[in-house]
Protein backbone atom coordinates (compact mmCIF):
# COMPACT_ATOMS: atom_id res chain seq x y z
CA UNK A 1 0.00 0.00 0.00
CA UNK A 2 1.52 3.18 -0.78
CA UNK A 3 1.38 5.78 1.85
CA UNK A 4 -0.14 9.41 1.57
CA UNK A 5 1.26 12.62 1.72
CA UNK A 6 1.03 15.06 4.95
CA UNK A 7 0.29 18.28 3.01
CA UNK A 8 0.99 21.55 5.34
CA UNK A 9 -0.21 24.58 3.70
CA UNK A 10 0.13 27.77 5.29
CA UNK A 11 0.29 31.46 4.23
CA UNK A 12 -0.14 35.12 6.00
CA UNK A 13 -3.79 36.31 6.47
CA UNK A 14 -4.55 37.74 4.19
CA UNK A 15 -3.39 35.57 1.31
CA UNK A 16 -6.48 33.80 0.59
CA UNK A 17 -5.32 30.55 1.91
CA UNK A 18 -8.60 29.33 2.81
CA UNK A 19 -10.43 30.12 -0.93
CA UNK A 20 -6.74 28.38 -2.11
CA UNK A 21 -7.71 25.07 -0.61
CA UNK A 22 -11.04 24.79 -0.70
CA UNK A 23 -11.03 25.02 -4.66
CA UNK A 24 -7.88 22.82 -4.28
CA UNK A 25 -10.51 20.00 -2.05
CA UNK A 26 -12.70 20.56 -5.01
CA UNK A 27 -10.45 19.63 -8.25
CA UNK A 28 -8.29 16.83 -5.97
CA UNK A 29 -9.83 13.24 -4.94
CA UNK A 30 -7.69 11.97 -2.41
CA UNK A 31 -7.15 14.27 -0.05
CA UNK A 32 -8.92 15.69 2.56
CA UNK A 33 -8.62 18.16 5.26
CA UNK A 34 -7.17 16.81 8.41
CA UNK A 35 -9.56 16.83 11.22
CA UNK A 36 -9.11 18.91 14.61
CA UNK A 37 -9.53 18.17 17.96
CA UNK A 38 -10.93 21.54 20.15
CA UNK A 39 -12.24 21.93 23.86
CA UNK A 40 -14.15 24.44 22.57
CA UNK A 41 -17.96 24.07 22.75
CA UNK A 42 -19.68 22.65 19.56
CA UNK A 43 -21.42 24.77 17.56
CA UNK A 44 -25.13 23.88 16.02
CA UNK A 45 -24.56 21.57 13.09
CA UNK A 46 -20.96 20.96 14.26
CA UNK A 47 -20.67 16.98 14.52
CA UNK A 48 -18.04 15.26 16.27
CA UNK A 49 -15.61 13.72 14.05
CA UNK A 50 -16.69 15.64 11.05
CA UNK A 51 -15.93 19.24 12.06
CA UNK A 52 -13.78 18.42 14.78
CA UNK A 53 -12.78 16.01 17.70
CA UNK A 54 -14.32 17.60 20.48
CA UNK A 55 -12.53 16.68 23.85
CA UNK A 56 -12.25 17.67 27.10
CA UNK A 57 -9.67 19.93 28.64
CA UNK A 58 -8.58 16.89 30.91
CA UNK A 59 -8.87 14.49 27.43
CA UNK A 60 -6.66 16.50 25.77
CA UNK A 61 -4.29 17.83 28.05
CA UNK A 62 -3.89 13.90 28.75
CA UNK A 63 -3.44 13.64 24.77
CA UNK A 64 -0.60 15.94 25.14
CA UNK A 65 0.90 14.25 27.81
CA UNK A 66 1.42 11.40 25.55
CA UNK A 67 2.50 13.25 22.52
CA UNK A 68 -0.80 12.43 21.12
CA UNK A 69 -0.93 16.14 18.68
CA UNK A 70 1.39 16.47 15.52
CA UNK A 71 1.26 20.07 17.01
CA UNK A 72 -1.31 22.18 19.38
CA UNK A 73 -2.02 25.48 20.79
CA UNK A 74 -3.94 26.93 23.00
CA UNK A 75 -6.45 29.90 21.80
CA UNK A 76 -8.48 32.26 23.71
CA UNK A 77 -8.60 29.74 26.31
CA UNK A 78 -9.59 26.87 24.25
CA UNK A 79 -7.08 24.05 23.01
CA UNK A 80 -6.80 23.08 19.13
CA UNK A 81 -4.80 20.48 18.00
CA UNK A 82 -4.14 17.94 14.94
CA UNK A 83 -4.17 14.13 16.69
CA UNK A 84 -0.92 12.23 15.29
CA UNK A 85 -3.25 8.73 15.61
CA UNK A 86 -5.86 9.63 13.00
CA UNK A 87 -3.68 10.74 10.59
CA UNK A 88 -0.98 8.31 10.53
CA UNK A 89 -3.87 6.00 10.28
CA UNK A 90 -5.33 8.05 7.05
CA UNK A 91 -1.87 8.58 5.41
CA UNK A 92 -0.99 4.41 5.82
CA UNK A 93 -4.36 4.01 3.98
CA UNK A 94 -2.96 6.13 0.98
CA UNK A 95 -4.94 9.53 1.40
CA UNK A 96 -3.32 12.34 1.08
CA UNK A 97 -4.20 14.85 4.32
CA UNK A 98 -4.34 18.38 3.80
CA UNK A 99 -3.39 20.53 6.87
CA UNK A 100 -4.15 24.65 6.59
CA UNK A 101 -2.42 25.81 9.44
CA UNK A 102 -0.36 28.60 10.49
CA UNK A 103 3.23 29.49 10.61
CA UNK A 104 3.62 28.23 14.23
CA UNK A 105 2.36 25.47 14.01
CA UNK A 106 3.52 24.08 10.59
CA UNK A 107 6.99 24.70 11.96
CA UNK A 108 6.04 22.00 14.93
CA UNK A 109 4.88 19.20 12.54
CA UNK A 110 8.04 20.15 9.97
CA UNK A 111 9.96 18.72 13.58
CA UNK A 112 7.95 15.38 13.82
CA UNK A 113 6.98 14.94 10.58
CA UNK A 114 10.18 16.07 8.51
CA UNK A 115 8.62 13.99 4.93
CA UNK A 116 5.42 16.03 4.56
CA UNK A 117 5.03 18.50 2.25
CA UNK A 118 5.22 22.16 3.33
CA UNK A 119 3.73 24.44 0.94
CA UNK A 120 3.79 28.28 1.50
CA UNK A 121 1.21 30.52 -0.39
CA UNK A 122 2.13 33.98 -1.27
CA UNK A 123 0.46 37.11 -1.69
CA UNK A 124 0.98 39.03 -5.24
CA UNK A 125 2.16 41.90 -3.90
CA UNK A 126 2.82 43.78 -0.31
CA UNK A 127 0.41 46.58 -2.11
CA UNK A 128 -2.23 43.42 -2.62
CA UNK A 129 -1.68 42.24 0.72
CA UNK A 130 -2.28 45.52 2.36
CA UNK A 131 -5.70 45.90 0.46
CA UNK A 132 -6.61 42.61 1.27
CA UNK A 133 -6.11 43.08 4.73
CA UNK A 134 -7.82 46.66 4.60
CA UNK A 135 -10.90 44.84 2.00
CA UNK A 136 -12.70 43.70 5.12
CA UNK A 137 -13.32 47.09 7.01
CA UNK A 138 -13.99 46.05 10.01
CA UNK A 139 -10.83 46.93 11.81
CA UNK A 140 -9.26 50.62 12.93
CA UNK A 141 -5.78 51.66 11.64
CA UNK A 142 -3.90 50.50 14.59
CA UNK A 143 -4.82 47.11 14.37
CA UNK A 144 -4.23 46.83 9.92
CA UNK A 145 -0.93 48.14 10.81
CA UNK A 146 -0.43 45.48 13.49
CA UNK A 147 -2.01 42.34 11.37
CA UNK A 148 0.34 44.18 8.20
CA UNK A 149 3.69 43.54 10.65
CA UNK A 150 2.20 39.87 11.67
CA UNK A 151 1.66 38.86 7.99
CA UNK A 152 5.22 39.98 7.08
CA UNK A 153 6.86 38.16 9.98
CA UNK A 154 4.80 34.84 9.27
CA UNK A 155 6.22 35.17 5.21
CA UNK A 156 9.26 35.38 6.46
CA UNK A 157 9.09 31.90 8.46
CA UNK A 158 7.75 30.81 4.54
CA UNK A 159 11.68 30.65 3.92
CA UNK A 160 11.48 27.28 5.56
CA UNK A 161 9.03 25.47 3.37
CA UNK A 162 10.14 23.26 0.45
CA UNK A 163 7.55 25.01 -2.00
CA UNK A 164 6.42 28.49 -2.64
CA UNK A 165 3.24 29.22 -4.45
CA UNK A 166 2.14 32.65 -5.46
CA UNK A 167 -2.10 33.22 -5.29
CA UNK A 168 -1.93 35.63 -7.77
CA UNK A 169 -4.71 33.84 -9.30
CA UNK A 170 -6.52 30.95 -7.63
CA UNK A 171 -7.20 29.06 -10.85
CA UNK A 172 -2.81 29.01 -11.07
CA UNK A 173 -2.47 28.61 -7.16
CA UNK A 174 -4.13 25.63 -7.51
CA UNK A 175 -2.77 24.14 -10.69
CA UNK A 176 0.78 24.76 -9.01
CA UNK A 177 -0.06 23.05 -5.77
CA UNK A 178 -1.20 20.28 -7.73
CA UNK A 179 1.53 19.98 -9.56
CA UNK A 180 3.66 19.86 -6.20
CA UNK A 181 1.67 16.93 -5.08
CA UNK A 182 1.70 14.84 -8.50
CA UNK A 183 5.41 15.36 -8.09
CA UNK A 184 5.45 14.36 -4.70
CA UNK A 185 3.66 10.84 -5.63
CA UNK A 186 6.85 10.65 -7.96
CA UNK A 187 9.36 10.60 -5.52
CA UNK A 188 11.47 6.72 -5.49
CA UNK A 189 11.10 7.00 -1.13
CA UNK A 190 7.34 6.63 -2.14
CA UNK A 191 7.21 3.97 -5.04
CA UNK A 192 9.94 1.47 -4.56
CA UNK A 193 7.18 -1.32 -4.91
CA UNK A 194 7.95 0.11 -8.76
CA UNK A 195 11.13 -0.80 -8.57
CA UNK A 196 10.97 -4.36 -7.05
CA UNK A 197 8.91 -6.24 -10.12
CA UNK A 198 12.36 -5.86 -12.01
CA UNK A 199 14.00 -7.57 -9.48
CA UNK A 200 12.54 -10.88 -9.19
CA UNK B 1 17.62 36.25 -13.06
CA UNK B 2 15.14 33.10 -11.86
CA UNK B 3 18.04 30.21 -12.48
CA UNK B 4 16.84 27.20 -14.85
CA UNK B 5 16.44 23.47 -13.62
CA UNK B 6 18.64 20.61 -14.91
CA UNK B 7 17.11 18.20 -15.91
CA UNK B 8 18.24 14.57 -15.97
CA UNK B 9 16.06 11.81 -17.64
CA UNK B 10 17.46 8.53 -17.75
CA UNK B 11 15.53 5.09 -18.30
CA UNK B 12 16.96 1.71 -19.05
CA UNK B 13 16.86 0.71 -23.25
CA UNK B 14 13.27 -0.12 -23.60
CA UNK B 15 11.96 1.69 -21.73
CA UNK B 16 11.14 4.56 -24.58
CA UNK B 17 12.87 7.66 -23.03
CA UNK B 18 13.53 8.88 -26.29
CA UNK B 19 9.66 9.13 -27.25
CA UNK B 20 8.57 10.28 -24.02
CA UNK B 21 11.19 13.12 -24.63
CA UNK B 22 10.69 14.58 -27.84
CA UNK B 23 7.19 14.52 -26.30
CA UNK B 24 7.61 16.68 -23.47
CA UNK B 25 9.93 18.76 -25.52
CA UNK B 26 6.80 19.26 -27.96
CA UNK B 27 4.54 20.20 -24.93
CA UNK B 28 7.26 22.66 -22.92
CA UNK B 29 8.72 25.85 -23.42
CA UNK B 30 11.81 27.14 -21.71
CA UNK B 31 13.41 23.40 -21.75
CA UNK B 32 15.77 22.82 -24.25
CA UNK B 33 18.08 19.60 -25.02
CA UNK B 34 21.87 20.00 -23.76
CA UNK B 35 23.88 19.89 -26.57
CA UNK B 36 27.21 17.14 -26.10
CA UNK B 37 30.54 17.22 -27.49
CA UNK B 38 32.11 14.55 -29.53
CA UNK B 39 35.06 13.72 -31.08
CA UNK B 40 33.25 12.10 -34.09
CA UNK B 41 32.69 13.15 -37.33
CA UNK B 42 29.83 14.92 -38.40
CA UNK B 43 27.35 13.32 -40.32
CA UNK B 44 25.56 15.06 -43.15
CA UNK B 45 23.54 18.05 -42.15
CA UNK B 46 24.67 17.51 -38.61
CA UNK B 47 26.15 20.99 -37.60
CA UNK B 48 28.36 22.32 -35.09
CA UNK B 49 26.73 23.91 -31.75
CA UNK B 50 23.80 22.38 -33.02
CA UNK B 51 23.62 18.88 -32.88
CA UNK B 52 27.09 18.39 -31.07
CA UNK B 53 29.56 20.63 -30.59
CA UNK B 54 32.49 18.87 -32.73
CA UNK B 55 35.88 18.66 -31.31
CA UNK B 56 39.17 17.24 -32.01
CA UNK B 57 40.54 14.45 -29.95
CA UNK B 58 43.69 17.01 -28.48
CA UNK B 59 40.38 20.17 -27.24
CA UNK B 60 38.48 16.99 -25.55
CA UNK B 61 41.12 15.82 -23.51
CA UNK B 62 42.45 19.05 -22.82
CA UNK B 63 38.96 20.28 -21.86
CA UNK B 64 38.59 16.36 -19.76
CA UNK B 65 41.53 18.02 -18.18
CA UNK B 66 40.58 21.65 -17.16
CA UNK B 67 37.48 19.89 -15.53
CA UNK B 68 35.19 20.86 -18.44
CA UNK B 69 32.60 18.36 -18.60
CA UNK B 70 30.09 17.45 -16.05
CA UNK B 71 29.96 13.98 -17.33
CA UNK B 72 31.98 12.29 -20.51
CA UNK B 73 32.44 8.86 -22.17
CA UNK B 74 34.84 7.16 -24.97
CA UNK B 75 32.31 4.85 -27.07
CA UNK B 76 34.00 3.11 -29.94
CA UNK B 77 36.90 5.22 -29.68
CA UNK B 78 35.11 8.27 -29.94
CA UNK B 79 34.39 11.12 -26.83
CA UNK B 80 30.98 11.86 -25.97
CA UNK B 81 30.45 14.59 -23.21
CA UNK B 82 28.06 17.05 -22.00
CA UNK B 83 30.27 20.80 -21.88
CA UNK B 84 29.84 22.03 -17.98
CA UNK B 85 30.20 26.06 -18.95
CA UNK B 86 27.60 26.09 -22.00
CA UNK B 87 24.81 24.54 -19.29
CA UNK B 88 26.01 26.76 -16.46
CA UNK B 89 25.52 29.69 -18.98
CA UNK B 90 21.65 28.86 -20.13
CA UNK B 91 21.04 27.77 -16.78
CA UNK B 92 22.03 31.00 -15.43
CA UNK B 93 19.76 32.83 -18.07
CA UNK B 94 17.00 30.79 -16.57
CA UNK B 95 16.59 28.46 -19.59
CA UNK B 96 15.34 24.06 -18.48
CA UNK B 97 17.82 22.12 -19.29
CA UNK B 98 16.86 18.39 -20.68
CA UNK B 99 19.53 15.96 -20.35
CA UNK B 100 18.56 12.47 -21.66
CA UNK B 101 21.48 10.57 -20.34
CA UNK B 102 22.81 6.77 -18.91
CA UNK B 103 22.77 5.82 -15.60
CA UNK B 104 26.51 6.11 -15.61
CA UNK B 105 26.25 9.37 -17.12
CA UNK B 106 23.51 10.35 -14.24
CA UNK B 107 25.67 9.03 -11.55
CA UNK B 108 28.18 11.45 -12.48
CA UNK B 109 26.12 14.54 -12.65
CA UNK B 110 24.70 13.73 -9.40
CA UNK B 111 28.52 14.12 -8.03
CA UNK B 112 28.86 17.64 -9.74
CA UNK B 113 24.99 18.89 -9.60
CA UNK B 114 23.40 17.49 -6.47
CA UNK B 115 20.52 20.82 -7.53
CA UNK B 116 19.88 18.67 -10.82
CA UNK B 117 16.13 16.63 -11.12
CA UNK B 118 16.71 13.76 -11.59
CA UNK B 119 14.28 11.41 -13.06
CA UNK B 120 14.12 7.82 -13.82
CA UNK B 121 11.73 6.37 -16.10
CA UNK B 122 10.50 2.72 -15.64
CA UNK B 123 8.56 0.76 -18.51
CA UNK B 124 5.41 -0.57 -16.90
CA UNK B 125 6.52 -3.94 -16.36
CA UNK B 126 9.06 -6.58 -16.90
CA UNK B 127 7.11 -8.42 -19.30
CA UNK B 128 6.65 -5.17 -21.45
CA UNK B 129 10.58 -4.34 -21.13
CA UNK B 130 11.37 -7.85 -22.97
CA UNK B 131 8.58 -7.60 -25.32
CA UNK B 132 9.98 -4.26 -26.39
CA UNK B 133 13.99 -5.29 -26.47
CA UNK B 134 12.07 -8.19 -28.57
CA UNK B 135 10.07 -5.91 -30.72
CA UNK B 136 13.16 -4.51 -32.78
CA UNK B 137 13.77 -8.11 -33.83
CA UNK B 138 17.07 -7.36 -35.37
CA UNK B 139 19.26 -9.60 -32.20
CA UNK B 140 19.90 -12.86 -31.18
CA UNK B 141 18.48 -14.65 -28.00
CA UNK B 142 21.75 -14.38 -26.24
CA UNK B 143 22.35 -10.75 -27.04
CA UNK B 144 18.34 -9.81 -26.10
CA UNK B 145 18.82 -11.88 -22.70
CA UNK B 146 22.09 -9.45 -22.54
CA UNK B 147 20.70 -6.55 -22.90
CA UNK B 148 17.53 -7.66 -20.17
CA UNK B 149 20.01 -8.33 -18.01
CA UNK B 150 21.54 -4.71 -18.61
CA UNK B 151 18.59 -2.92 -18.29
CA UNK B 152 17.22 -4.71 -14.99
CA UNK B 153 20.73 -3.03 -13.86
CA UNK B 154 19.85 0.27 -14.57
CA UNK B 155 16.92 0.26 -13.24
CA UNK B 156 18.50 -0.87 -9.77
CA UNK B 157 20.34 2.23 -10.38
CA UNK B 158 17.06 3.99 -10.88
CA UNK B 159 16.57 3.79 -7.17
CA UNK B 160 19.29 6.66 -6.93
CA UNK B 161 17.28 9.58 -8.13
CA UNK B 162 14.88 11.33 -6.55
CA UNK B 163 11.84 10.63 -9.40
CA UNK B 164 10.16 7.53 -10.57
CA UNK B 165 7.89 8.04 -13.83
CA UNK B 166 6.47 5.00 -15.13
CA UNK B 167 5.72 5.14 -19.20
CA UNK B 168 2.52 3.42 -19.20
CA UNK B 169 1.21 5.32 -21.54
CA UNK B 170 3.62 8.71 -23.05
CA UNK B 171 1.00 10.90 -22.47
CA UNK B 172 0.60 10.09 -18.46
CA UNK B 173 4.53 10.24 -18.46
CA UNK B 174 4.68 13.27 -19.88
CA UNK B 175 2.21 14.70 -17.81
CA UNK B 176 3.93 13.75 -14.60
CA UNK B 177 7.34 15.44 -16.23
CA UNK B 178 5.91 18.15 -16.21
CA UNK B 179 4.02 18.53 -13.15
CA UNK B 180 7.74 17.57 -11.66
CA UNK B 181 9.49 20.31 -13.43
CA UNK B 182 6.02 22.77 -12.49
CA UNK B 183 6.38 22.14 -8.70
CA UNK B 184 10.45 22.29 -8.97
CA UNK B 185 10.41 25.86 -10.14
CA UNK B 186 8.01 26.84 -7.12
CA UNK B 187 10.60 25.43 -4.60
CA UNK B 188 11.71 28.17 -2.40
CA UNK B 189 15.58 28.23 -2.77
CA UNK B 190 14.67 29.05 -6.44
CA UNK B 191 12.17 31.59 -5.36
CA UNK B 192 14.18 33.62 -2.50
CA UNK B 193 13.09 36.99 -4.38
CA UNK B 194 9.26 36.35 -4.18
CA UNK B 195 10.12 36.56 -0.19
CA UNK B 196 12.53 39.89 -0.41
CA UNK B 197 9.30 41.89 -1.46
CA UNK B 198 7.97 41.69 1.26
CA UNK B 199 10.87 42.43 3.76
CA UNK B 200 11.24 45.88 2.09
Amino acid sequence: MKQGLLVVISGASGTGKGTVCSALMKEMKGISYSISATTRFPRENERDGVNYYFLSREAFEKMIGEGGFLEWAEVYGNYYGTPLKKIQERLAEGQDILLEIDTQGALKVMEKCPEGVFIFLLPPSLEELERRIRGRGTETEESIIKRLGAARKEIDIGRRYAYVVMNDTVKEAVMRIKAILTAEHCRVELNTEMFEVFEK
